[in-house]
């Protein structure tokens, strides 16, 4: 498969014309998607290694930042779980945002985030994000409309600024229809083990799907930019979604071109060093 | 295989009396050890998303320490991705220490050690931690005597709190011979993917192996507490160190009794709202 089709193209965008259910790239069923993905794995963990080996010992600032955004049900967590999980979890930090502290709510929306950007070597992910902000913050007024419209422009400085600092960044709306995510509340109504994952609270959100819908189209159109892209990934599908963000990942992983640092030591005198002890010993 | 014989005895402790190649309760070979730690994949990922979901849902403060420490080589980082790469990356926290910093260096030793402690719901994993404030703070008097002596009480005193507040502790200390990390720093200097993960300075450590030595031997026996006990992880095989520390987290979340949280809600009620929106559509 290939990722491309899932990049939005420019200008105005509207959701209810991307379909969700759709596989774009790939003709294949679930079980195929799934041997896809676990195929991935090996390439994906030794770009990973390269990156982390030149965080750690070269100075680079290079990382990457992969911005997980989506309605509730949308699979962020199985994201996580399944195609995030296929990383070395020592070069890995994920961020779970939730609503902001009163700590968080003294400073400005981006102040939580930039504290929670990756480190060199890293893969940071964000379950949920600055987007939030513009996202939540639109459609139950939690900000004055100009704070909201200035907000557009402060993500796109912000996201340069990584940019130009080293990060790659990969920003994946997972898309669903209405109705799947109302089969996935369903679902964890009818199984006592996903109870935990339902709040009653995600039934106003859905109440406010097409206000929500609304903020999407906005946010998408005045935040995709060249150097910090929207990926739409159509997630009725799990198999899908976790499979074309793997590809997405594995994608931005290999145009970063990332070679084994070279060593900063003098490899033959420190095998001398080592092969000397037994004479000392 | 049975974890228990990794638990260290009461009393004073030498690890030049514990092999460091055995595979204490475990017949088998490379191969079926790999197969084993895969065969605990599922189970782990369950009860690790129990204790998730009641960190999550009911205010419950339980959660998982698990503190990695052991010279160069002896393989923390192999443990990261073999053992801790089983579990959903999303209830997982790593936290590597370095050098402390400038700034941790103006408090106390703990102070970032009790920042980076596990959320309720979480497995936080130590990467190196508080303990090499007593063991290279001793080995290379990066404090007065009096203040080491003092670390082993305040540890035993902040592992105590941990655990009152609901963390279970589980404490490796990854034995390897001075051998085999000899073929292990080879070996990095043979492979150029392994050259980055080579830091001169290993050596230093290494020419003070015995100091080191007597630094752990000390360490362990001060701080081995039935709050918080240490269990010494034989390493020279790597896939026994990586199946035995899956054991011993497997064996410590058996003992948490975990169970799928109950709704704090009324189940019917959400569905009977869910289904409702059909008529009002």
């Amino acid at each position: 498969m290939t990722a491309h089709p899932l990049r939005l193209p420019a200008g105005p965008v509207d959701l209810d014309d991307i379909p969700s259910d759709a596989t774009p790239g790939f003709k294949g069923n679930k079980k195929k998607a799934k041997a896809a993905l676990f195929a991935m794995g090996d390439e994906i963990a030794d770009r990973q290694e390269r990156l982390f080996a030149e965080g750690r010992t070269t100075g680079s600032h290079r990382r990457v930042l992969l911005v997980l955004q989506g309605m509730d049900t949308s699979g962020k967590g199985g994201v996580l779980k399944h195609t995030v999980g296929l990383v070395d979890p020592q070069g890995v930090r994920i961020t779970s945002f939730k609503a902001p502290t009163d700590e968080e709510k003294k400073h400005d929306f981006l102040w939580r985030v930039r504290r929670a950007a990756p480190q060199p070597g890293y893969i940071g992910v964000f379950d949920r994000s600055h987007y939030e902000d513009v996202l939540i913050g639109r459609v139950d007024h939690l900000a004055e409309p100009e704070e909201i419209e200035r907000r557009y422009d402060a993500i796109n400085d912000f996201e340069r600024e990584l940019v130009e600092d080293g990060t790659v960044v990969l920003k994946c709306m997972l898309h669903i229809s209405k109705d799947t995510q109302k089969e996935r509340l369903i679902r964890r109504l009818d199984r006592p083990d996903k109870h935990w994952k339902y709040n009653p609270g995600d039934l106003n959100a859905r109440s406010k799907w097409d206000a929500y819908r609304e903020a999407y189209n906005v946010a998408l159109e005045r935040t995709h930019t060249d150097h910090a892209p929207w990926f739409v990934v159509p997630s009725d599908h799990k198999w899908f979604r976790n499979l074309a963000v793997g590809e997405l990942l594995l994608a931005a992983l290999r145009g970063m071109d990332l070679q084994w640092p070279p060593a900063d030591f003098d490899v033959e005198a420190e095998r001398a060093r080592l092969l000397a002890e037994d004479a000392s010993a």
